[in-house]
């Protein structure tokens, strides 16, 4: 944990991406090399070079610098030794802003269904310390370090799956609930050292992930469903979701703290109304 | 306002129903004749005069007495006479529960579809009047009077369309949502006296009301995806809404302050998963 | 409600705030002149005269135009002839934002203390009528004239005294509860052409209003105590809610819908710790 | 896991109490033992023997039965057996109400003060297993065995805590969200067989174990401060939980499914008004 025996890059320069390589990472990894203009620490699985090369080319289109840790940030027992390559790279009070968009989780049912394929506590640990705990370990970790600039925002991602379930992922919805409680604590314990914490929530986004659940058949219902859910009749993107991220990495959004904020366009506060509709158009089509 | 020059009843002998010919107030007039075994006076609109007869046939059944004031107790200029005719039935102290089941309410879209069908001022004033600040102003009515036994319960009905928006309820769901706001702040405001303010909060009910409200070729798919909605596999019941009003009127259920009890039995908990499940199965059915 | 017959200003040129003078009001044109620069229509009720100069003077030095009408914007009968006065300025399609800053309320008890000070319900039915249901006229007669320009932003002010109750403000927290289902009915209605209805929640500003409130000994006490509520360690101040108001007229805001957007900055995440820590201070200086 | 081989109990005889000798557990099976009148099996780690036999003795002399398993409940690896041994004592479908009240809990800060203090990775795995996790292992663990009743009732016990925050709290608070999020989706997975679901958020309870936090210089006030945070103003007791419960385990609360019922007393609702209260209070104490 010591610091490193060299000159330091500005403090705040860097924005540091947990899971930059997801969908949502590596869009916000791209808005912030643009707006307000940082450059970009990427931790990554490794899963998908292609991925991070395109993440790389558009940061570096950008004027900024893009740097990449190999690691898998979700794991407890690794955060430390993350931590001080990170601090190695961004130096003391380097980042600006760190978002946390690690998602490594199991999905199933808790207790109904084939007993067999019931969530396991061992697919329990792993969902809570990734979506989590996690949240929690790197930013003690950073404050032990003093990695964090004046000022910084610490961002968690959430979604909007708490106010309407999906039976299979229950357990990813519980270590949302968790992190959101989390954000609160820590937006408490750290406002007073100038830091702000916050969660983004956005809606479904249309995605490779997503299309890939859903067998070909279904898709097209599937998605022209989702679109009716949110009021403007269609998903949001990650490029939306991103550039507000970089808003709240600015001057103008440094006032949120303790929020989970509100960014799903209203997915969910009318699924009972469409619910209605979509069983009346099929008695309609039946004739 | 003066106090009768007569024999006065045992204090808290009364349950006092605003709106007792509806669904919920009917059942609600059984239960609490039953159960803690009340005398109840009830008053309605006169509309439905074979309703309010077979609700006091099971008064009487039970032992009880039953006693009505034909009026219209959601329109505010009003109040205060029919708060006196029931000072003279009750007298001083003689309610021990009190329920708001009034539901004088319009149906619309507030700014889209027909300009015409628009909700109108009127309407909105009509709808908050009884559904939300007749709540307050027959609180007010029966402290004035000393109307309240002690320990007495002040309920409102709530319902969970605030939780999942249909769309022609806006002005029903945006007086419910004052009406919680009223409940707290009358519990905070009266609890030092010793009283209680609740709302129970309860789901769809199968009634003759909203099968009404649809086409005989749809009711059948709308009432199945109702019944689905709920965890039970069911919509509850009138008689299970108000067999818990009978807990709340009890020893049991005193300490139930402040409290939007939430006895939907999970109806909106699951729209999501609902309407993925409905989509899929009309995909299969397709072929 | 015809179109005047004269040349059009460019569609969406203009930002109308409800409410003009107020605080929020006040600082919100000052912030939408410059970014993202618009001009700026502002109506009051012509009680600040120079409250309403000072935003004038900012307005211009932007190099933005700024036009006043004098008017009780939250009294339903008046706001036909209001819209007709604004459509008259700004042209059809001419409205890129609307802010509702509108607050004509009455505060008070509902039903304890002094029984001749309880609410009443003239004073029930202005505060409602300001500060919610005119939300919806004010939507409704916009787009009766067709004022609107595409992809609009419609906005209300919101506040945090509905998370922890204070008793005096009972009816202003019942009729921001009813405020934020017309929000979300709002969205859902008219998502699909296009507008974009939210609501942004603030904490406590610190400002002469809330000053003027308490008695001056106690005052250095209440602000030091608000200060305190916030993680921050201070009260929000308009021009950072004014700023964020300008994102949510850009385009990086866009995609905000249907949201109770949480800028209160934690203000009542942790009263409950707040004030174990006032009492435990009181001890120890009590000695 | 084999059923044993001998005469069975009559199904859904028992009441299952994890976690008997908390204050919580202790009441709850005295309550359970009167009304609706089941026999008790409880688990607990053995540190109370004194508490213990209290129980005991209550639920005899309500003519019940009392049996003991010294067990922890809380750790995953260990429900299996402990299961099994329940299953051994109560047979097949022979527990009507399982209660979980296990609390096994760290307490410190996140990520402010004393760096070494800081809750550690075992500190909330430890906390998440015993007050979330085990509630679905547990409720995983009786249907493996069939050891629940028709219509058996599955309850968490939850507190008010994620409404404001307290700061040693953080990771309690957390894992009482997460056990909300299991507690509806366990309602959505076991509703269609029959089975319900819920938690009872209780609020403070004046007890041995909140004395002993406190010294006794403060505690008086603590106290004070307490008991005006609830509109009733006094905090509520375990007794009047436990007969909450018992309502719960009867016929009239098995309504109840999927929900999170606020039985707070509204000790949430008004701490602002009351901080306002206590600070001006000090002003004019200090004259």
């Amino acid at each position: 944990m010591n610091q490193p025996d060299q000159p330091q890059p500005p403090a705040g320069r860097w924005a540091l991406i947990l899971g930059a390589t997801s969908g949502a990472g590596a869009a916000i990894c791209k808005a912030l090399a643009h707006t307000p203009g940082l450059d970009i620490m990427g931790l990554h699985r490794g899963n998908h070079p292609e991925g991070a090369e395109e993440v790389e080319r558009a940061v570096e289109a950008a004027g900024r610098e893009m740097r990449w840790l190999i690691a898998d940030a979700g794991r407890p027992e690794l955060i430390d030794d993350e931590a001080d390559a990170v601090l190695a790279q961004v130096g003391r009070e380097g980042v600006h802003i760190v978002v946390h968009s690690i998602a490594n989780a199991s999905v199933g049912l808790l207790a109904s269904g084939d007993p067999e394929a019931w969530m396991h506590p061992k697919q329990v640990t792993k969902t809570f310390n990734s979506m989590a705990h996690s949240f929690v370990y790197w930013t003690q970790a950073l404050l032990r370090r003093e990695a964090l600039a004046p000022g910084a925002r610490i961002l968690a991602l959430d979604n909007a799956i708490n106010e309407s379930l999906l039976a299979n992922l229950s357990v990813i919805a519980a270590s949302k609930a968790a992190l959101e409680t989390y954000v609160r604590h820590l937006a408490l314990e750290l406002g007073p050292k100038g830091y702000r914490v916050n969660a983004l929530k956005f809606g479904t986004v249309e995605s490779a992930a997503l299309q890939w659940i859903f067998p070909e058949e279904i898709w097209s219902e599937v998605k022209a469903v989702h679109d009716r859910m949110f009021p403007a009749g269609r998903m949001n993107t990650m490029e939306e979701v991103a550039a507000f991220v970089s808003v709240l990495a600015g001057d103008r959004g440094a006032w949120f703290n303790s929020a989970i904020i509100d960014f799903t366009g209203g997915q969910m506060h009318a699924v009972y109304q469409l619910l209605m509709d979509v069983v009346q158009e099929h008695v309609q089509k039946r004739g």
